[in-house]
């Protein structure tokens, strides 16, 4: 530990009842990026960002708009042309609160209780991003900064990043960076720093069946007309097999299986059927039994219909039925290919008596990074410092498109970890932020930044 | 034809754009009892048809509360003591109007087009109330009653009758007589007037099926826990074999097949698979094969998931998933055995996955009238004077609790019938009523209550 690093963790340990104020405060701003209704509140979240990036010392501070939401840029470059430049990835917009009635606190009036902070988007991500920039001011107010520092938060990873891609196309030089910092995954324990080293893709499209012209008199058709939600029921039923395997052809073809050393390794983590149980509450688990949970969950593909919607409280068989129909990807499947065995699955079983379509289909692959980067070992050792303990590198189950967009357009690998506990209830109701572990990030943060300096310049 | 009914056909036809402006009027009140911030609508209904039956010349009429919606009551028993009562039965409550994009006009502004009137109830159940009650006026306006009648209009129909079977108990005196008009059936074509003789039953319940205890982020769930969505999609899936049957523990046990005599007539009659395809606008038709649709639709039961609902936008894995379910039952099926077999299938098929739980059960049987009453005489001698032909006997598909319950509580049988037609989109988007069968069904009616006197009279 160098003596800025010291000073940094105390100016950052001296306020850190202010930045659990600014946290409050953003998180205030139900910036629900999947709700129209809610594009002004998501446009106060990134002012508020901009204002926040401004009052740390951040320079060229904008609020760049897209076709949607807008995009944050900021930077402390004062560590010179000679040192290495990291950006800090996040994002300001969270998950609906649909089921309000599980909500035991109002989700947009943060509530702590003991060491919980309890509020959509704490977890995610909104806490992480607070963590990171108080990391940086505190740098900032102890000394000369270490690194370079770039900040890049988007309003639209809760909805795919539609607009990030095009933002990084044409803004290269702005977002050029040595390593992105991205605390948007999490920790697998209050006492397991972790780094993610692997996430998986997303495939995402709307189906929709339909079968007669209009709703339908239960009474005068029933029994003569086939019912669209018993036709999309059996077609979501048959979509996966006894074993919990995907159905649709060619489904399987391209994943690439885990070598024996990976597998043995993930048997060792400290994540085990007893934790997915009790952080899920399921009454039993469910999938492929040759593997464990932690393999399913990273490096195992799976398909989830997130929204059934179909008729009413009327008594009517109805013209249509609709579902979401998400498959997390992992290396090497491609979301055009799983569209085409969707397609194929869906002609080879959809019944006369309906027709179907798929609509609004997107994705992106799954991502895999080096584990040995000067990057990953500079927040290995700031872990280290932080919890007394090597922190665990693990598989995401988790999809973000921003970091294969960055990898894609910038040529940088994301720096995956997070300060969230597995049982944070994120993109549920009662989403919390474990407070003592976000505290821990901050001074995480700090001595990442000094170590990325020492790492960079010893290579 | 007697004098008197000559004379008011007479006042009827004098009186058609009256009464048609009525009907429109009543068709503005938005009077849907299923949606709690439309009571008011549903009340303001009730005082409507109240006011209609003061102007009549009605006597009695009262507004009677119950839990819920209203109860309309009114009478003319000037025939006296020695000649026959008939109780017109009618509901002046309508099925909500959901699919609002799929209504070309709105529902609630009567528009006409040709020989067409367009609005929610035109024809479920508006329309025909207005016709009895044009035709009571024009036969009270012609001379000496023929019968004595009484009116009984509820607002619960389409939500089950919760509180009409309370009412009849509560009223047996007031709504005593020998026989009851419902007109909330209708026939099978412009030229095919049609008394029907027997109504399905009706089973519902939802059914909600829980995994983890909160909605999982499907990133750090998916293909470990399972998916309550795809449960119940393949509890669905599963209620029905190939042939269209339905699964449920001994469900066709007790289902009464009909006579040879009566596969006969039914195969008679013209309404075959090709109206079926064209009014409902399916693809194909489906369901069991040994019969013919309008066997299925009359004589054999269905079950319907109506509404399913689970998930939202969010990419996660829903805490819960649920379905409202309703079967059609037939004789002699009764309710409790319906909902013991479907436990039975439940607890035989829902995985461990999961718990379940059925909530909200209701159900009345199934109901096979009198051919040969009096009652059914009359209306067969009037519906061959109005449209020249003799009446089709039809089953209906339907079922209308509150005739059950008029059987069981007042002893008496229900005329079945009705002026609408199969193409009305009852209980769909667009639902509309065929002007002049709403104006021969007035004339019907007229027919029906002089026919009904002399009927008794030589008894």
């Amino acid at each position: 530990m160098t003596e800025p690093g010291a000073s940094a963790l105390e100016r950052a340990h001296s306020r850190r009842d202010a930045s659990l104020s600014q946290l409050r405060e953003f998180l205030r701003i139900p910036s629900i990026s999947c709700e129209r209704s809610r594009s002004g509140d998501v446009a106060a979240a990134a002012e508020w960002l901009a204002e926040r990036l401004r009052a740390l010392g951040a320079e060229r501070v904008t609020v760049y708009p897209t076709g949607c939401h807008p995009i944050v840029y900021g930077e402390v470059l004062t560590a010179g042309r000679g040192s290495p430049t990291v950006l800090i990835y996040g994002h300001y917009d969270v998950q609906p609160v649909s089921a309000l009635d599980d909500w035991e606190t109002d989700p947009f009036d943060p509530t702590i209780t003991g060491n919980e902070l309890r509020a959509r988007g704490a977890s995610d991500n909104k806490g992480p991003m607070i963590a990171c920039i108080a990391a940086v001011e505190a740098v900032l107010h102890a000394g000369p900064m270490p690194v370079n520092v770039k900040f890049l938060f988007e309003g639209e990873e809760e909805i795919g990043s539609v607009h990030f891609r095009e933002f990084l196309e044409d803004h290269r030089d702005l977002c050029g960076c040595d390593l992105v910092l991205n605390p948007d995954v999490g920790m697998l324990g209050e006492q397991s720093p972790t780094i993610f080293y692997g996430l998986r893709g997303m495939y995402r499209c709307r189906l929709r069946v339909t079968g007669p012209s209009r709703d339908l008199h239960s009474g005068g058709y029933g029994g003569i007309v086939e019912n669209p939600i018993h036709v999309l029921s059996a077609l979501v039923a048959g979509m996966h097999d006894g074993g919990g395997r995907i159905t649709l052809p060619g489904f399987y073809d391209a994943v690439r299986e885990m070598s024996e050393e990976e597998r043995s390794e993930m048997a060792t983590l400290p994540r085990n059927e007893a934790d997915y149980l009790a952080q899920s509450g399921a009454p039993q688990l469910w999938g492929e039994e040759e593997y464990l949970p932690a393999e399913r969950e990273g490096a195992r593909p799976a398909l989830d219909v997130i929204e059934m919607r179909a008729g009413s409280e009327k008594a009517a068989i109805p013209a249509g039925a609709s579902a979401i129909i998400t498959v997390r990807l992992v290396p090497d499947q491609l979301p055009e290919s799983v569209h085409a065995g969707l397609e194929a699955y869906l002609e080879e079983h959809a019944p006369p008596t309906v027709r179907w379509e798929i609509t609004e289909w997107s994705g992106f692959p799954a991502l895999l990074t080096d584990r040995a980067s000067p990057g990953v070992r500079a927040m290995a050792d700031a872990m280290k410092a932080v919890w007394e303990t090597d922190p665990l590198f693990y598989r995401s189950g988790g999809s973000i498109a921003a970091v294969g967009y960055l990898k894609e357009i910038l040529g940088v690998d994301s720096l995956l970890t997070g300060f969230s506990l597995p049982d944070d209830r994120v993109h549920g109701p009662n989403e919390k932020l474990h407070v003592p572990s976000w505290e821990r990030g901050t001074d995480a943060v700090i001595h990442f930044l000094y170590s990325l300096a020492n790492e960079l310049r010893t290579d």
